[in-house]
């Protein structure tokens, strides 16, 4: 009988989905559903690729419901050849939901509630977007995926600390459980998702999370010592490349507002 | 707060992977991880229309640990919009381990081991192929997937029997429950494991589930009154379709021996 390698030192890696098609359009996604692009999905095998290069293989995936990140992860999956491995897929590692703004453009937004209040929304850490009534098709209630959960749980909006409260959960019940069982984890989530777990790992401030940009399809490998306090972290890609690819996810957040 | 829909009569459709790559070069294939052929991608996305033109929706799948068929639910998904619901994989849902066989085809096989005890492995509910020795690269052991198995589970080679008697725990245990539950449940397998939970389902004598045939990537609906007992069961093709499937998959058996 053979096990897995058990290390001494603990590595959980995190994914952040590629170029979806509302990324494009630069409107609000949140927990709207939408699809890769071609690009996006070149992303993804891309990172795949990466980590395959580097060596890297996985025991148990996470992501979230939503299609991009599960897509995303099945691409890096086909390249690293682990399809076989067990992927849970929970809605706490979604993306922040933006509320009323989603689905809204950069125009639509500023001509909807002023060029002052959008600023606000997104620059601060715990200003919540205006809320989804119940009604709202937008409401996730009236998402088969989201059946089977209590209406009180279910966002109408959410600020980044919002975000990072119901993210944080998971990542201590559920994905921690199996990093210090000695698994290899890897983690396919959403730029607002992953800020709240590094956030959380790399102990940053309100203002200093505000202003991370996670990289798409970039992977963020975390080492974590037994009692799983951070050692280190560093993405699988050289600084330029990194550089170039932060830079257009914060131009891309511009342009949005 | 919103529930699934409880209906009376449960139903569970099962869908046998579309061709791989061995199945295209008449190789025993068993549990070697083969891929599907772009041919066999264009079946399980038929399968996906099939279903969503029939209206069908699911709450959960099963797949084996082979990626033929977790690309085959994957393509199915993709199809259906459903990537959200989780996705179950067992090693137990594997096709039948054809021992030293395995990676063999036909020319090599009558060479290796005479045509008449070769039609003897075909014919037979209960004479499995020659064992694989511990050693041969080919034993399950010696595979990522199957790490954390004891040894003595994991099969070194198996006849139908074999198959069945190992495909029925998972469906008793696993996805019986699930059913009874009221949920959607869709199972992609193999040929023979798909022939074992079949034979139990429609309580096929040895000799008949020998001649029976399931094609491949065509959905195959059962449905139980509420003590799981199957009320009744049809593919998702009209007759002449299906004839063609099953006549199909029939020769191929037959160029294999």
């Amino acid at each position: 009988m053979k096990k897995s390698l058990a290390t001494k030192i603990h590595r959980v890696v995190f994914v952040r989905h590629g170029e979806s098609t509302w990324n494009k359009e630069n409107r609000f996604t949140g927990w709207t559903d939408v699809q890769l692009t071609p690009n996006g999905i070149e992303e993804a095998k891309f990172a795949g690729q990466l980590l395959k290069q580097n060596g890297f293989q996985f025991d148990v995936a996470f992501t979230s419901v939503l299609t991009r990140a599960i897509m995303t992860y099945n691409n890096i999956a086909t390249e690293l050849g682990c399809h076989y491995i067990p992927v849970h897929k929970h809605w706490r590692l979604n993306e922040r939901h933006y509320g009323a703004l989603q689905g809204l453009n950069k125009a639509e937004t500023a001509a909807k509630h002023g060029e002052e209040q959008v600023t606000l929304w997104r620059r601060s850490y715990d200003i919540p977007p205006p809320e989804l009534t119940l009604e709202d098709e937008r409401h996730p209630q009236h998402d088969p995926r989201y059946q089977g959960l209590p209406l009180d749980v279910l966002p109408k909006t959410e600020s980044l600390k919002i975000t990072v409260d119901r993210v944080l959960p998971y990542w201590y019940d559920s994905i921690c459980p199996q990093v210090l069982q000695g698994k290899n984890v890897i983690v396919v989530a959403h730029g607002n998702s992953l800020r709240a777990i590094v956030k959380h790992l790399s102990q940053m401030s309100d203002k200093d999370i505000i202003k991370y940009n996670i990289p798409t399809a970039c992977p963020l490998v975390y080492e974590f010592d037994e009692t799983l306090k951070p050692i280190k972290n560093y993405y699988l890609l050289n600084e330029k490349e990194l550089k170039e690819r932060m830079e257009a996810v914060a131009n891309q957040a511009k342009a949005k507002l």
